[in-house]
C-alpha cells in the first residue's frame, strides 16, 4: 500500500454523522487532500455528500484508491469494532474519546495493524487530542505545579440527553460553562483544589410539554445523581422557537492550565484555549490534520498505533520543513 | 558517545548568566537529570554554581561525562560560533532567537552534527519555541485563518536598554504591553489587519538625574525612531528606590492566536498564551524539557539539527509512552 503514495493524499471517510460531514468540509480547506469516497452502513443514497458515497461492504475494493481512512463513528458503539476492520486494509485516524478505555483500545489496535502493516492514530480532535498535547507541555515545562482543565461553554450532548428524558420536558439543551471565580483563583497562581462540580455551572433551556408542572421539571432536573445534582444548575424554560433559534448551534470549547513554580517559587502559567462555535467542525479539522501526519508517517514505512504524544507536529502541516523554519520559527 | 546514556541524563550548561543559572534551577526539579558541570569563559571561581564550574577549554575533558549541553549564550555574539564548537563533542540544545538567521544557522548546524555523529537542537524557548508549536497548531487545523501574536505584558531588555542610553536617564525599564481593544477585536473573530504598534503599548519607568529636563527626556524616547516612534509610549518618571522594588524583575510573557473558519463560515479560535513572573527561568524549564528530548533522541542513534517542530511531544516528559496515554488522552 505504502507505494500508492502520490502528492495528493487519498482519504476516505467512514460514517457521515456530524463529525463525517465536518470531515469532508476541512477536506476541502486542504489543496493537498482529495477525499475518495465516503463509506456507510446505510443506503448510500440516502447520503447528502457530494463524494462518491459506498456502502461499507464494499469498502476491500478501495484498498488500492486510499491512502487514509477517517473513523468518524462513535466511541462507544462503532470504534471498538471498526477500527479492527478498516485497519486490516488501511492506515486510519480516529477520534476514540472514551478515557479510560484507551490503553486497551490502543493495545487492540497497535496488534492489528503490525500483524497487517497498517498504521493508525486514535484518539485525536481536542480532548483526547489537542488538550492531552497542552497537558503535557505544561508538565513537562513545569514539573512543580497543577493542571487544571475547565470545559466550556459548550452544549454538552450527555447532559442534553439528560435532561429531554425528564417527565415534562419537550425539548432541551444543557451548557456546561466554567465558574468565573475559579477561574479566577487559577489565574491567580493560588493553586486552589477545584472539583469538576467546583469548576462549572449547568444551565438548561427547556422547553416544557404544554400543561407540565414546571417547578416539578426543575426539581427532577437539580436533583439528578451524577449528572446535575454535585453542581450549580440553573434551570431557564422557553418556547419552542426559541430553542430552535438560539439553541441548535453546537459551541464548545475549554481551557487547560498549567500553573507551575521555578526557581525559588518564581509563578509561571500556561494556558490553552478554545473558543469553538462547532464542536463536530473543530474537531473533524483536527483529524483532518491528524490525517496528513499519517499520510507521511505510512509513507516512511510505520506501521502500529500511534497517538497525538508521538507525532512531530511538522507532520500537521502541508508546508516544507525549509518554510516550516523561516516562517514559524 | 550514545552508549554512555544512563538512566540519569547527564547535563552540561555553557554559558552562566540569567538563562545559564534558569537551567541549573530547572534541572533540580528534575529528578531524572543530572548538572554535570557549568563551562565558563569566566574565572571558574566566579562563577556562583552549586555545581563543579570548570573552564570552557576543558571541555573536551568531559567528552565521556556529558549526554547533552545546553547552551547558554547570547545569540547575537556567543551562539553562532560556540554551536559548532561545541557539538563537535556533545550533543547541544539552544536558544538561538535571531528570527531572521535561523535557515542559516540551522543549515551549519546540521552540516556540522552529522559530520561529528551528534544531534543539535536549535531555537527552543517559548519564541521561538512553544510559540513556534503553538502556530503551527492553528494554521494546521484552522487553514483558513489569521494568526496573531502579541507580547507581554513584559519587560523588553532592548527597549529599556534604548531609554537608559537617553540624556538625563539614570536608569530605568521599558515594559511591553497587548493593547485591551486589539486583544478584543481579535477574540471577536473580526480577523482585523494589524501592526505590530497597533497592538502594544510601550510603558517605561525612568529615573531621570538630578535636574534633567524631565519633558526633554519624555520627548527622547516618543520620538525615538523604530523603538517608540511608531507606538502608543507612557512615559513615567520614578525614582530610584521605586525602580529598585517595583521594577527588578523580569516578567514577560504573550498570546498566539489563531482564528479561523470551518465549514460554511464557522468561527472558531485558539488561544495559547503565557503570564511569566521571570522570562529568563521559563526559558530555561523549556530549555531543559528539551534536553530530555534530545537525550532520548541521541540514544536512538539519531545525528543532525532538529527544531522543536521535529519533536514528538512524549519525548519532552520523563514518563513512560503508556502512563502518557493513561493520564494525558
Amino acid at each position: 500500500m505504502r507505494d500508492t503514495f502520490g502528492s495528493i493524499l487519498r482519504v476516505g471517510i467512514v460514517g457521515y454523522g456530524n463529525l463525517g460531514k465536518g470531515v469532508e468540509l476541512a477536506i476541502k480547506q486542504n489543496p493537498d487532500m482529495e477525499l475518495v469516497a465516503v463509506f456507510t452502513r446505510r443506503q448510500p443514497s440516502d447520503i447528502g455528500s457530494e463524494a462518491q458515497v459506498v456502502s461499507i461492504t464494499e469498502m476491500e475494493n478501495f484498498k488500492d484508491k486510499i491512502d487514509v481512512m477517517v473513523l468518524c463513528g462513535g466511541s462507544s458503539q462503532d470504534l471498538p469494532e471498526q477500527v479492527l476492520e478498516v485497519s486490516k486494509l488501511f492506515n486510519t485516524v480516529d477520534s476514540f474519546d472514551t478515557h479510560a478505555k484507551i490503553p486497551e483500545y490502543f493495545a487492540k489496535v497497535d496488534e492489528n495493524t503490525k500483524a497487517h502493516n497498517t498504521l493508525s492514530l486514535i484518539s485525536t480532535g481536542w480532548d483526547p487530542g489537542l488538550f492531552s498535547l497542552a497537558r503535557l507541555i505544561g508538565q513537562s515545562v513545569l514539573p512543580e505545579g497543577e493542571d487544571y482543565t475547565f470545559w466550556g461553554k459548550g452544549l454538552s450532548q450527555g447532559h442534553s440527553d439528560a435532561v429531554r428524558r425528564v417527565a415534562g420536558v419537550k425539548g432541551g439543551v444543557q451548557y456546561t460553562i466554567p465558574i468565573d471565580n475559579a477561574l479566577e483563583r487559577v489565574r491567580s497562581g493560588e493553586n486552589p483544589e477545584l472539583t469538576t462540580a467546583e469548576k462549572h455551572q449547568r444551565v438548561c433551556y427547556i422547553v416544557p410539554e404544554e400543561g407540565a408542572d414546571l417547578s416539578e421539571i426543575e426539581t427532577a432536573i437539580k436533583t439528578m445523581p451524577h449528572y446535575f445534582a454535585d453542581y450549580e444548575t440553573i434551570v431557564n424554560f422557553i418556547s419552542e422557537e426559541e430553542l430552535k433559534a438560539e439553541h441548535s448551534t453546537m459551541p464548545h470549547g475549554g481551557i487547560v492550565f498549567r500553573s507551575g513554580k521555578t526557581g525559588n517559587g518564581t509563578k509561571q502559567r500556561i494556558e490553552f484555549s478554545l473558543a469553538l462555535e462547532s464542536n463536530p467542525e473543530f474537531t473533524a479539522s483536527v483529524l483532518v490534520a491528524y490525517t496528513r501526519a499519517v499520510g507521511k508517517m505510512a509513507k516512511q514505512g510505520q506501521t502500529g498505533a500511534r497517538t497525538v504524544l508521538d507525532v512531530p507536529l511538522a507532520y500537521l502541516s502541508s508546508k516544507s520543513d525549509e518554510e516550516l523554519r523561516r516562517t514559524l520559527l
